[in-house]
């Protein structure tokens, strides 16, 4: 019998350009996420919350998702893929909404790997760049970004801390 | 006596370049704020959901408040003032979480005009390139990232739909 630990983010050697990390599970976005979204990071857009003005005077005549629920959907799919185990987050770039997300939708994602670069200066971590793109349900691409994050390499990667089991004794 | 439309949103003439835009009002981002944040988009790193890992493994000791929420927020803030009436969002660049966020931390934005460029093609439109910043309580930037705005020229700026009151015949 063997301990196995689910994996979450990557080191520098674990990145090679070109490769593809296909992100999962996937997730629909329902009305009552969007609205959510809207109200806690204060984006009082009606096309967004307002059903009545979506349908008089936009081109979908309903309510679009609001792009920064979509793209922070995707990014946070891609954690466990790309950045769960970063020293940090350094820029996102070229962070584009290309096709509309509309309630019931169901949204997935990919990265794929454009450079990893070695840091001159320290030698215990690099930059890693991915392009992350999100899919719906029928195939259409609907954000897209690209991401710089600072990795550790292998050797210098932090054990995960767990918690202790309780001693028997001091738990009664 | 008169009717007063509250702002929301710019045409392409309001914006000069140089302008600043003070948006208002702030929020304090909560506890509760971050975590439903993070599992609304399924972003699950424990820097910002696992307070015992924040606190054993992490610089800073306590959870980081997810930059995704800083960048939402911040972009919302800035929607009354910037693309309320705007006809697409095209791009954003140079998105960069500068300083970290708190739980209990309180943010406010404003905006700088960069660009804006009548299009050649449709003399109804140009776009507006305008960067805008975050500030925590202390005047410290947590973010800042460049946004392309798609806007209406004035003059073809479409009228918001309003209920008409009802009828009180039919209102029986």
């Amino acid at each position: 019998m063997a301990t196995h630990e689910r994996p979450f983010g990557r080191c520098l050697e674990d990145f090679v350009v070109g490769d593809v990390l296909r992100h999962w599970p996937g997730k629909t976005i329902t009305e009552a996420d969007d609205h959510l979204f809207c109200l806690l990071t204060m984006n009082h857009h009606p096309l967004h919350i307002d059903e009545r003005f979506a349908e008089l005077a936009t081109v979908h005549g309903r309510n679009v998702v609001v792009g920064n629920l979509v793209y922070s959907l995707v990014l946070g799919m891609s954690v466990p893929d790309v950045s769960g185990s970063a020293i940090a987050n350094l820029e996102v770039n070229n962070l584009r909404h290309l096709y509309p997300t509309f309630h019931g939708d169901t949204i997935y994602a990919e990265s794929t790997v454009l450079a990893v670069v070695p840091s001159r200066s320290k030698p215990d971590r690099g930059v890693v760049e991915v392009e992350t793109r999100g899919y719906n349900q029928d195939g259409q691409e609907v954000v897209s970004f690209r991401r710089k994050v600072l990795v550790w390499r292998r050797d210098a990667l932090p054990e995960r801390p767990r918690p202790e089991p309780r001693d028997e004794a001091s738990a009664t």
